[in-house]
């Protein structure tokens, strides 16, 4: 069971399950890799991981996806020869922990062994101020006589990968205290450097055998024996020589030592916090959540610059394979608008990672027969789609499901426009625009200009065969949420072009002959009056898609009930909500929340009231935009519940881990930032346009005061709000 | 196993899997009702029937189905008391026949008894000469003494149905030897009266118990005991008071006596096959298989006009309640085209069958949100559609799929449209389209105008979301037989407006007032031109819709290997066949069928060698597709065993028998009419046009002669075609 403290949270399970869930829950990381949090002498069955950002190999014919680099801080001690492990009977305590303000995960085993209490206390951190570097410190005490003890140490390549494994061509080489290790991944031939380094408090005899390190000693309950283990990871996407870079890593991390390393990396979280912090008074729990919600998206922002390209957010943060280390729209509508307020610098890079892979988009569009950029559902390095035809294993026959979220979900490119959009509208950052920016913006509308149908009946142009949000319900036409995106692009693309014109003519003009834009424009603005977006009801009701509301209307419960697997699919072609008005996550709800201003209050409550009770929230990208659109209508303390599920959805481990027989479970970056935008939107009613910040406090009713940040090009801006009103100031 | 003979069909089968066989193979009827080719004394797990055509009934949430009558002929023999049946110990002998030249079932079954052996001989038939009427002779005879025999008859109300019970309120009554049965269907009150009237040859003692006739007596060897059961049935659909009528009609039939009502009988059929009959000279085997397809067109299409409404042809004729007694294409494609040449007052009858359910298919168009008419792709007496969303039943989860028969299946509409192109255009009677016709071709093109779709990037008009008759790849896009299909009804509907407008412009003029359709024509003269329909690739190849080509591409063996379960549906969600190029019929072959003139040979020849080993042919609309194109091509040898496999498919038994979970065996009328169309306008190349014969020879090589006939104005022609030549004479 887990224990939640500020800034600190403690777990004593030691079971698979446990061992699972705290791989997610004491993850440490730095943008440039994070490390599950498992023990450390934890073998493949554990699911141990340190996953590179932006790294990506493909084995065979199974799916792309990150790769797992061989861990140089593997160290385990043993007995008698017998390692001690978490499943050995001799266990007495055990407990790991996080401190989850500066990134340091801490271990304390005890086994009884031979009438004595025989102890391992380790820390260990990813430095967030050098990110190549891991840190570790790995202390053994005992509390009497304790005989024939060893250690061993190495750079450990029995490595638990999805769909590996990625990498061979391993090239040890052990020298003095000082392990290296390069290999390379299969695809792409990408090198990769390990190394660590060992310093012992005290010198102890040991030898090397295969690449390990092994230490012998014995104790008599007086003394301790403490190692630093210091590791680095370079590749070949990082520098031309990773092995010279690793070697220096090492050797400097072992110069300057474990404390000033340790100083170092948390002097760089106090800047972090510095501006991406939040203060809740009057409410201690939804304050240690909330960080803890920020902490998750601060181990896995890149925040260092790489040789080959922009990198973005993976939908599953660097806490495994899960969906491939894609990047999804989790990125553009749920991260993003974190780090553009408190450092903008990383939402435009997420902008950037999208101009970068402009060509992938293009092709995909290509493949599908469509003019302009269609991006990928599941994004890595290059742009082209990772998604594949067939996403869930069918639990009854094993064979491999169908799917339509590669080629049908197209809201994506609309997604990353609208994030570009804000972005802009917050910034007024034009450079953006002008640096491949609009060039995107056109693209996408050109892709939806060639995707969408004029219907000569109704007179009006539609949007057919797509996946809303709602991924349930697979192949409708007219997703009142994908049209309107749809919609937003042309408008987006029309104020774009009208704004930069006026300042400089020649790059539109440019521009538009570069991408032989002229007839797409008469079309696009043919479109704009007749493009159908779903309207209410007479109950105030938005259908979500054409002939939702024929669908047969049951309690999520009656759905449940259907299941005869519990690891059941829930969507696609047998799913049991597919023939249902139930439905996996906001869909309506997100596009009222995004499009606020355009819809009354009495709509915003009629859809809430309405959808509420259907969704499933089988996506943990669900919840928090229902807390948005509820604190619009007035109900924060309705929305409260909403929030507090986004925010603590890592830690309580409660959520799913299955689609089908696929493993989805993982860390949940949109929903840690879906609980900032509650808590800051939502609560405190804050947005930011022409880099002025408007608030409307909105508090839940228990809730004090509230303290965020943002930065804005005049400073960083330090705004309070409280249940009655607020205040800015710049500090 | 069954014996097939020049106009005879034998079969020794006893087990239950017979029983359900020789239910189909040795059906009798009459086009008002048929009776399956079960033994006398059979109880409701052998699936007797007696389906009446047209009458239907819904009970609770159940599928809508044709309505099972009680027999009249029930009869059960008993030694001692003990009921002799197929699965005794004591049974020797069995042997149940067809005639199918006349229509005559009957039985011989031996038991041994103490020492005697004792067999029942029974003929029957139901008059085609009075389509109310059933009668049985029935046999006792004995090589020894037997004691103790009885013989029970009754009116059976022990009725297997697949969604029943379907009727109530029964009243019996048993006056003499004369048994009377009124009762009720549930859903709208239909009285159904039914009686029989037994005559012995000899008179024997008897009581009547429960509304049975009970006789009795003993045997010696060396008589035999003879009785006489003739039955009638009128529904409250063909009079007033069917009670009074069946009870003149049994009693009519009773003075007539069974060989004079025999003899009329038979001398309706001589008049059928007068007509009907083909003879094939050098090919016994494809001569009696071919005769026994066209008697089962025969005991289904209903020749005597009902007080309430034409009647057309279900799917599965009158073999059962499979597929809801529906009508379905088949009639139209497949079926029609027989009548049209021999009978040709019936495929007018056909037509006014869906002039007269127009309304149910306007409500159907407006159900979905579309004009115009929009038919049941399961279509009963209303024209509403019996189909439901959910036709097949998961093997795995026991649940309902959804499968889009009713909603997507769109070129059922067409297809009757196309049925009256070729009617009017083989007889030139235009009075069809004056009398409801025209106004139905209008509609079906309003509803197709309703339902496409232009796209401003491709410039065209397009058909989206569709099933093909390739059901197993549901909601495609441009499915080239549907496009196809599509533009046939416009280009129809404008030549005959200005055919008809030429006659009669007034009437032209009042129907177009009266169906407001000005606005409608002029969209469709502007879609024709500009209407999409697939086109032959670089290698001649036309792609069955969208985006096939992208799909699986291995062996029909591969597809197989992946189920689990042999009664897995191979089509929807997640079947096997759905993301792979396996097709279960002819489609894009259909297309290249109907629309012949349209394409080259090679464009011919391209598309049968692509999709024939892609084809399951799980459908029995399937073969003669193939083998009408083959000949087509020159293939006329290549196509015979299509044309064997769709003559002999309800002598063999070798059909699909389940989609999932849901029983769909019975008789196919379609493949009946399949085998025709091969015979005749496949191997003979025959046409009709302007009430003129074609004929351009292309016999299979084994076979001299093959004659035919068409009922003319002037006269019945009889065509004979012979490898080198063909002549034509009125007889």
């Amino acid at each position: 069971m887990y224990t939640l403290r500020d800034w600190m949270i403690v777990d004593d399970g030691r079971d698979g399950q446990s061992a699972l869930e705290n791989g997610n829950r004491l993850l440490i990381g730095n943008g440039y890799m994070a490390k599950r949090g498992t023990v450390e002498e934890a073998d493949a069955s554990y699911m141990p991981a340190i996953i590179l950002s932006g790294v990506y190999d493909k084995y065979g014919d199974l799916w792309r996806e990150p790769v797992n680099a061989p861990d140089p801080l593997f160290t385990i001690l043993s007995v008698d020869c017998v390692p001690l492990t978490l499943t050995s009977e001799r266990l007495a305590t055990h407990e790991q922990s996080l401190d989850f303000r500066y990134g340091v995960y801490s271990r304390n085993t005890t086994w009884n062994v031979k009438d004595a209490n025989l102890t391992i206390s380790t820390e260990r951190f990813i430095s967030m101020d050098d990110v190549h570097l891991l840190c570790m410190k790995y202390t053994v005490s005992t509390d009497s006589d304790c005989l024939s003890l060893s250690i061993e140490i190495c750079i450990n390549t029995d490595i638990h990968d999805l769909n590996g494994p990625h990498l061979g061509n391993f090239q040890f080489e052990v020298k003095g205290q000082t392990h290296t290790l390069v290999c390379e991944t299969l695809e792409k031939k990408i090198p990769i450097a390990i190394a660590n380094e060992i310093v012992e408090r005290k010198s102890l005899s040991y030898l090397i055998e295969e690449n390990r390190s092994l230490y012998f000693f014995n104790m008599d309950g007086s003394n301790s024996v403490e190692l630093f283990v210091f590791g680095a990871i370079w590749t070949g996407l990082d520098v031309d020589d990773p092995l010279v870079n690793v070697k220096k890593s090492v050797s400097r991390a072992k110069e300057v030592g474990w404390d000033r390393l340790l100083a170092a990396h948390k002097a760089k979280w106090d800047e972090n916090w510095r501006a991406g912090d939040v203060v809740i008074k009057g409410d201690d729990y939804a304050q240690r959540v909330l960080r803890y919600s920020l902490y998750h998206m601060h181990i896995i922002v890149p925040r260092y610059k790489r040789i080959c390209g922009s990198l973005s957010i993976p939908a599953r943060g660097l806490s495994g394979q899960t969906y491939k280390g894609a990047v999804f729209w989790d990125t553009e509508m749920f991260i993003a608008p974190y780090f553009l307020v408190t450092e903008p610098e990383l939402a435009a890079q997420f902008i950037r990672y999208r101009i970068e892979t402009l060509p992938g988009a293009r092709r995909k569009a290509a493949e599908y027969g469509f003019r302009g950029a269609f991006f990928a559902w599941e994004s890595q390095e290059t742009g082209d789609d990772a998604c594949t035809d067939f996403g869930v294993t069918d639990v009854f026959t094993g064979r491999p499901v169908r799917t339509y979220f590669r080629d049908k979900q197209i809201h994506i490119s609309a997604d990353i426009v609208f994030a570009i959009k804000r972005y802009v509208d917050a910034t007024c950052d034009f450079v953006i625009l002008k640096e491949g920016g609009l060039e995107l913006i056109l693209e996408v509308a050109r892709f939806y200009l060639s995707h969408i149908y004029y219907s000569p009946d109704r007179k009006r142009y539609e949007s057919l065969d797509v996946v809303g949000p709602d991924e349930y319900h697979e192949r409708v036409n007219n997703n009142a949420f994908t049209n309107r995106m749809i919609l937003m692009v042309f408008e987006t693309a029309e104020a774009f072009l009208n704004l930069l014109k006026e300042g400089d003519e020649a790059f539109i003009e440019k521009l538009l002959a570069k991408l032989d834009f002229s007839e797409d424009i008469s079309l696009m603005r043919d479109v704009i009056p007749h493009f159908y977006v779903p309207q209410p009801n007479g109950q105030g009701i938005i259908e979500q898609f054409d002939g939702y509301f024929r669908l047969e209307d049951c309690s999520i419960d009656t759905v449940r009930s259907r299941l005869k697997d519990p690891k059941e699919y829930w969507g696609g072609g047998n799913g049991v909500a597919s023939t249902t008005r139930i439905i996996k996550q906001a869909d309506v709800v997100t596009m009222l929340a995004l499009f606020g201003v355009d819809y009354s209050i009495p709509i915003k409550e009629a859809n809430l009231a309405f959808y509420e009770p259907r969704t499933e929230h089988g996506s943990s990208l669900s919840a928090c935009m229902y807390a948005l659109l509820a604190c619009e209508v007035g109900g924060s303390d309705w929305a409260y519940p909403f929030f507090i599920r986004s925010a603590e959805i890592d830690i309580t481990g409660k959520s799913k881990h299955f689609a089908g027989l696929v493993y989805i479970g993982g860390t949940h970056p949109a929903a840690n930032g879906g609980a900032w935008l509650t808590a800051v939107h939502g609560f405190c009613g804050f947005s930011l346009k022409n880099n002025k910040i408007h608030v409307t406090p909105r508090l839940p009713s228990h809730w004090e005061k509230i303290t965020f940040r943002a930065a804005l090009p005049d400073g960083l801006h330090e705004v309070t709000v409280t249940r009655d009103g607020w205040n800015e100031e710049i500090i």
